[in-house]
């Protein structure tokens, strides 16, 4: 593994070999000043002219943005405001070479269209930010799984390629397969569904799913990237809640342990709640505090929409100083066919909000085949259609439930970034799928 | 969390709640005894039938694999085999029914068609060989993740829908993205690429790749779960192979202590040389032992078929002890044009064969525009094909290097499993997409 920059400080007074990006060049008559940057930091080189003409003349053939291979010592340079250090190379060879003229200004990034910025997104990922956003990310999955690991879950990779469509036939890209015609997974739903049906207990997948939706909003994108979650054996979707609860709770705390004050610094952002019990209100309390608190009536009576989610999240910020708020008991017109049902004919499901807007369903799903099937029948779909999954459940099946989410989301809203673009590696929507 | 059967040898003589599958009934004249089952698990559950009748009268309603809520107290039975414990119910009541015939006896493997019982994947993943599969599925990726994150890689999630194709024209599947056409993706090889390029300095990825061939092996599927690696500021492509040997011993390691000895009794495997070094031999050398050795020679004079991996394997066990070998150097005929070359026009590449056939092919990259472009010119490519590609070489990228493979045939060879279809959760292939 080479030497990174961010280790220099412990080889003060030694000789190195480091490589890096040339950040930038400061020519002045008798010295240059070379930054080289790695993704752990910065640092400087100084060539005194004179008695150096060799590695002058090697710097003058290597524009910015090249990478170079250095062997130099390390002086500490208590005036050098990169970590008071500097390095006298006595060795400087370019290992690749930049074109001189950058397509654009990467560093600045308010002085780009966001569009110029997606098609060179991989100069856009340079920024300090976005390398300090993807360590996040990175922490945060690995996290997810932890959690899961330690609590017996099993982690399944469902196919993409389906035969048959999940939840419904619109919003689903089509495949020629071998001259049948296949599906992309909207949703690994009805496969970790599957795993309970085989008894796994537990099981987590993070994986892609795809929505052929030509949406252009800053949330929306056809390929996204899904955590999701499924266990057996439960009592009621409480338990669903408090799962999800408890895992949030982990995953951010292992974020602030980690990053907390390089968040602060670059996204001056302090990561959220990570003690306060989340609170829990129904669908129907819901309705009633956006009447009585917030004097709003929305369109939908049997659903939330996005400006009710943002006052819920006030009231929960208000009243609890919690930034999530759980709505519970959503009516069946609302949800999909596959969720339990109380004795009211209300869903025993959920929406998980954070700072304005859901992030999650979750739910108790139908595990008996009998009512499954009428549920079906109740939401006027066609079971032959169904068959495979109906299958499932013919053979006994545990009770369970779980949710699921898009991380782009969940970053979006961690870090307070305002477009699902900034969020994601590489992004996908109707008219981009490039690079 | 529900209580585990594995755990109820922590509450004897007390009153428990469980859940479970009905694994077994046997049905005498005085007493029934109820094997239950869940992931961790069997108990046996005994009614005294006499005084009991309301529950004798309850399991007649309650057909095998259906999954039931109990209440009862944990009893010592010494001489009960399942653990020395039996379970007295109080309380019974079936939570899922199942349907009285089975399509088929899940529980033994060999009197099924591999084709019936893939139709109902859900009724063979409940053999318990396959649950400890996918728990050490499990270890494995999560160990591959631990590797990565002590040594700061960073996960990407690149995409799977792409408007290019990566390597080659063929072999893809192709979309409908709203009235163009894409393609799904074959590997994340550009993309971990491009991360080098925005100076991740080492990336790692699990997740889907498609391939749409028309082949019907054991060993071959339509979708595959991958695991790739990419890092940057290499000398040598020897770095990458030092990385892949390390953190394969790593994987292994983990997997041995935690599984070693239910893996032998279950799969009658040992796992392989956590501690040997690796031989690594030369494409040349291999050719010539094959022929001094082993008195073969194949037909290709620029690869490697299948019998000569074969014996190339037996070579590294008679003479190493070792179940893995090295094979480097190959000609670049053999291989993609993005390998790096050394001075003799040989790549800087290695497969690395485990027990028998290639799980890996890994490699130095090209990292420099020029010499990258000529080599797609070299291998009678169209460079305006792979514009998208070339753009990220153009300013500045770090030398680097990197290798992927199908974490189902990692799995085969772990657990010397002869069929792909065996060791992935849901298989896809050319005739089939169900369930």
């Amino acid at each position: 593994m080479k030497l990174m920059i961010d280790q220099l400080k412990n080889y003060k007074g030694k000789e190195i070999e480091l490589q890096a990006f040339v950040d930038n060049i400061r020519n002045l008559q008798y010295v240059e000043f070379i930054i080289l940057r790695d993704s752990s930091g910065k640092v400087q080189m100084t060539i005194e002219k004179e008695g150096n003409e060799n590695l002058v003349e090697i710097m003058d053939q290597i524009p910015i943005e090249s990478t170079v291979k250095i062997i130099g010592k390390v002086m500490d340079a208590p005036k050098v405001k990169l970590g008071g250090l500097e390095i006298i190379p006595t060795f400087i060879e370019a290992t690749s070479l930049s074109f001189p003229e950058l397509p654009f200004d990467y560093k600045k990034k308010d002085n780009s269209l966001r569009e110029t910025r997606l098609d060179y997104r991989f100069l856009d990922l340079r920024r300090k930010e976005n390398y300090l956003l993807f360590q996040c990310e990175t922490l945060i999955e690995q996290a997810m799984r932890e959690y899961c690991i330690q609590n017996n879950f099993i982690e399944i990779h469902s196919p993409k390629i389906s035969g048959a469509g999940a939840e419904s036939g619109a919003e689903l890209f089509k495949l020629d397969y071998f001259g049948q015609t296949a599906y992309l997974s909207q949703s690994p739903q009805f496969y970790k569904q599957m795993a309970m049906a085989s008894g796994f207990n537990a099981v987590y997948e993070i994986g892609p799913a795809f929505r052929a939706e030509n949406s252009h909003t800053s949330y929306h994108a056809t390929e996204i990237n899904m955590a999701d979650m499924e266990i057996s054996w439960i009592h009621s979707f409480e338990e669903v809640m408090d799962v999800e609860e408890a895992w949030l709770k982990y995953i951010l705390n292992r974020l602030k342990d980690t990053y907390g004050e390089e968040i602060k610094e670059n996204f001056g952002v302090e990561i959220s709640n990570t003690e306060k019990d989340f609170p829990r209100i129904t669908f129907q309390e819901a309705k009633q505090i956006l009447k009585e608190k917030f004097h709003y009536i929305g369109e939908k009576t049997d659903d939330l929409e996005r400006h009710e989610e943002e006052l819920l999240c006030k009231y929960a910020k208000d009243n609890y100083q919690c930034d999530f708020i759980f709505i519970t008991k959503f009516p069946f017109s609302a949800r999909p066919f596959y969720h339990h049902l109380d004795e009211n004919g209300l869903t025993d499901s959920y929406d998980l909000l954070y700072k304005g807007v859901e992030i999650t369903t979750g739910a108790q799903r139908e595990h008996r085949y009998d009512v499954l099937y009428q549920q079906i029948l109740d939401k006027n779909l066609d079971p032959e259609k169904l068959s495979f999954y109906l299958e499932f459940f013919k053979y006994g099946c545990p009770p369970h439930g779980g949710f699921g989410f898009g991380i782009a989301r969940l970053m979006m809203q961690i870090f307070e970034i305002d477009n699902i673009r900034e969020a994601t590696f590489i992004y996908r929507g109707p008219t981009r799928l490039n690079p």
